[in-house]
């Protein structure tokens, strides 16, 4: 794999094409806002969304979609959940026959209750052995500042996956590979839902007994989620499930964690939205999906059903956490 | 069960001893000091291992064991992991036949690489089905705090389990029952190793990415280990593994891993002692009894292996945190 297009340069895109770039592999990084290109272009720095960080200089920018993508071997979708069919659809016509599709969004489409990888298979129209996805631990300023960082690269196709892996390993960098696609995004989905929670229960005062059960019973309720849609247990357990969530959820630097902060402080949706600079966090819109899809599913998810109702009908997160903790429960497998 | 003993009044037995009595049930507090038995007494205090906490009325203090064990339906052990065989031999004499014994230490005896619950039935001579162990996310000062959390109380006898979850729950507190005693007593022993890796992390200058990244491998060590010992591999994605691994690992109140963050930050072991009033973290012993009954097993703990280097050979931690990341494996499950 000798040339990648990385489409999106937002923190984590911006963040993944600089790994790519420092494995040594030719990147294309395109970015919608002409502006953000040219300053990459000219200093180095995508000063909005990665401030700090010198980029490499094999590390091209560009705003026009048609030179990112010619003669992409892979495509890194990394643009939000809720905008990648738009997105897609738009490149469509630009996409190399053959490439890897690699979803970086993590969340599950409104409405058609499709995870990421469905929504790129049905849009661009190819095969799932075509299409990847990358999740893991992977705070996108810890990786830029090169912490030693390990993620996980799913396809169900191994050898496109080990393609993938060889072109984005660096010392700071370590992709395993896995084929269970499904179980590595519901994890990176269900966690932004849970890091809400936690966020919540940090606004309302609590400390990190009980951080840890809504952690602990968050990722109970991921695996029975991914359970019902054919995942293998044993991904929960790994870097994509336990080692996403746990860094999501305790991290100041996870945008879904402190926008939960401000809920369980007191704030509205709206106002949390006004203090990060106009953004939702992506668990706000997924908790609305996740909740519909385990519904459909008879799957019983009362963190993801207890998130939906303080960010879209009005709960006090006090009486969310009350709730969680004072569920009748007797032994612990019950 | 009426009457409880808590033997050992360090912050976990007083806490510990404190949510028996909001529950309602009678308890006397055994402390090593008279004067700190006196403190409580006169002033319901314990201001050398939980200060800023009042107590309730209806503890009651005491510095003499027999007064102490005196008719007592379960006995709560609350001495240190390497002094429990030793403790208990003293109190034989005086512990009421047929009582419950319940094991707050959490650790693998050096030498004998037994776990406490395995040394009180030697020790008191019991069968198997009369101990009981309390394990899960459970920060002392949180818990006295009043701060909503949940345990698990383990016991192969359920019916004995479900006495002492009545005797210990209040609002704040909630027990969940396990027959499963073997893996969470691992649970709890091996967190404190993993913690002070997860330290020595920090002190490095690492985030949450990395701290991620050691804790879901430092549970599947803790489950491989858990798997050879006869333990039940869903018992570590519950409270007593992961929830309590979480808590421990994310918190400054954590003792372990603040120890590990001074040897990351460069200190010898005899300066973190220094540091942490002479105590020395259960993880510092606990890493070498692991160690030894995985390797007895031919059980791989990579984790484990480098703390105890650290600790006990010198080893730079820096080179353990690098060896950790750069193992080279190709899929996750390899």
């Amino acid at each position: 794999m000798e040339r990648v297009a990385v489409m999106g340069a937002g923190s984590w895109g911006t963040t993944f094409a600089k790994v790519l770039a420092d494995a040594g592999t030719d990147v294309v990084l395109w970015a919608r806002r002409a502006e953000v290109a040219d300053e990459i272009t000219r200093s180095r720095v995508n000063s909005d969304y990665l401030p700090g960080t010198k980029l490499p200089a094999n590390l091209v920018a560009t705003h026009d979609p048609e030179k990112a993508l010619d003669g992409a071997q892979a495509v890194v979708l990394g643009v939000p959940s809720q905008t990648l069919r738009t997105n897609l659809a738009e490149w469509r016509p630009l996409l190399p026959a053959g490439a890897t599709l690699v979803s970086l969004a993590k969340g599950v489409e409104l409405g058609t209750l499709k995870r990421m990888s469905e929504v790129v298979r049905e849009v661009a129209d190819v095969p799932e052995d075509q299409v990847a996805v990358v999740s893991g631990p992977n705070l996108a300023k810890e990786i830029a500042a090169e912490q030693p960082t390990a993620t996980v690269i799913a396809c169900i196709d191994h050898d496109r996956a080990v393609d993938l892996q060889h072109a984005c390993s660096t010392p700071y960098f370590r992709p395993y590979t896995n084929v269970d696609v499904v179980g590595c995004e519901l994890g990176g989905a269900c966690k932004n839902v849970i890091a809400l929670a936690c966020g919540m229960a940090a606004g309302l005062g609590f400390g990190d007994n009980t951080m840890a059960s809504i952690i602990t019973r968050g990722l109970a309720e991921t695996a029975r989620l991914g359970a019902a849609l054919g995942a293998d247990p044993l991904t929960f357990a790994g870097l994509a499930g336990l080692g996403d969530l746990v860094a999501t959820c305790a991290s100041p630097l996870s945008r879904n964690r402190s926008f939960g902060e401000r809920l369980g402080r007191g704030d509205t949706v709206a106002q949390a939205q006004e203090a990060a600079h106009g953004q939702v966090a992506e668990g706000v819109k997924s908790c609305s999906s996740i909740r519909e899809l385990a519904a459909r599913l008879g799957v019983d998810m009362p963190i993801t059903d207890g998130v939906h109702r303080v960010c879209h009908e009005g709960l006090d997160p006090r009486l969310l956490t009350a709730a969680l903790l004072e569920r009748e429960r007797k032994a612990e497998r019950q």
